[in-house]
């Protein structure tokens, strides 16, 4: 399965009255770990927009294990699950650099979607980028 | 099971580049839906805190059927899901109220915290308080 | 001058771990207060854009008084300041609700743009619109 | 003057519905700036917090010269301006880091606050901090 690592630090912006990091801000992070992953493969999502490919979130899911506090070095630890036939998944797992601790593990799905707010297919583009990228795991995990 | 309504106008802040309201939002306004639910009852999710009982979220969920538009005015609707007895689950839907479509569903389900950090079991206010409106909403659905 | 007033309840998202609102937010709740005044002249903000008209912000300014707390009701006064010809500005002051307490001042300006990104002259519908409201405030405060 | 300069991408949350980075955001951006500038004179803001001082901002300013888009790598450039004696003041400028042009321009200004909410003179360590600084910055102009 790819994988990908990016990080993030926590701003004071980010945290809640708690003390810790507002709940609804790991959506944003999960945004984060996806698009960096893309990136990697050498394309990055801006340039699917530009070819007429949107990724909508038709799903999300986050649970909370331990709180992320302010000024925290997140690693946002991002895996393509590739089993999806109609659209793509991502599971994630967001550590805290300093102690290796894990805070935050979940997932989105994404469908595929045309400029006209249809779901489409996996254009060949993207299936050729995401299959190449999976052999290269498989080869590299030998 | 106890239900709440209550209603968010969709700001030019809470939308994306796709024209929609970006994903992440949603969990602010389940924020909303649930604090309101729980002010219904009489008694404000900040006087829990003054209390020394804090309510974290440990999971959530959202599933994406349609997008909001900006200055669509939403209609949060959390419903109190009282099978879990370590915590508390809110069930949310999400409407638009133009035409009454729905958006969004999801839920989050929250542990009871003191002022330590600890999960401890639900005090006996809170416990009294959701009975009492489990009661009522049994009786006025007679 | 036209003045518009309208409220918004500050929610855990909004504050950080000073316990306080986010200072970045209030530019939102800006965004709020004047939507809803231009709502109240009988035309959303909406079909300005409808129109080719967006009124992109060219300057904010944002003085902090005194903090907005979790659950506060703030009132938003918008008040329209007619002297700028090129574009608009409004001027703000956030209250608190319970107290009356004056928080935040700022002020926003926009340019008039179409939709190819250029600054263009306030169109007519516009300037009718703005006199007229002008006009009623005159007569109101007679 | 010490200068300090950091890096943002803007993401798909950061964006609204008319393609660009939302103006609440700066906000944002510039708390990442003076926080990254503090932590490269040796202690980072959240020490300040731990010695008991606290840097609310008082006052807050954008100029808005030309739109962020998504995936944009902004520069952030911090300017400690020393001129204020009861407080700080920073003046910040974001460029996209493509091609160097100027988005933005701004400052914040903030209090000295002691963990009682009371305003409070610049202690010791902070001068002793900002002074070297100062020093450090001067000789590498001449």
């Amino acid at each position: 399965m790819p994988k990908h690592q990016t990080t993030y630090r926590v701003i004071y912006g980010d945290t809640d009255k708690m003390g810790i990091a507002y709940y609804g801000n790991y959506l944003r992070w999960f945004e984060i770990g996806r698009t960096e992953m893309i990136r990697s493969w050498g394309l990055p999502y801006k340039s699917f927009e530009d070819r007429g490919i949107f990724l909508p979130v038709s799903e999300a899911f986050c649970k909370f294990l331990a709180p992320a506090q302010y000024d925290d070095i997140l690693v946002i630890r991002t895996i393509l699950n590739t089993g999806l036939k109609a659209g793509l998944k991502f599971d994630y797992e967001v550590y805290r650099q300093a102690d290796e601790k894990l805070l935050t593990t979940g997932y989105t799905k994404h469908a595929f979607m045309d400029p006209q707010g249809r779901v489409v297919r996996p254009p060949k583009f993207l299936r050729e980028l995401i299959n190449e990228h999976i052999q290269q795991n498989l080869s590299s995990e030998e």
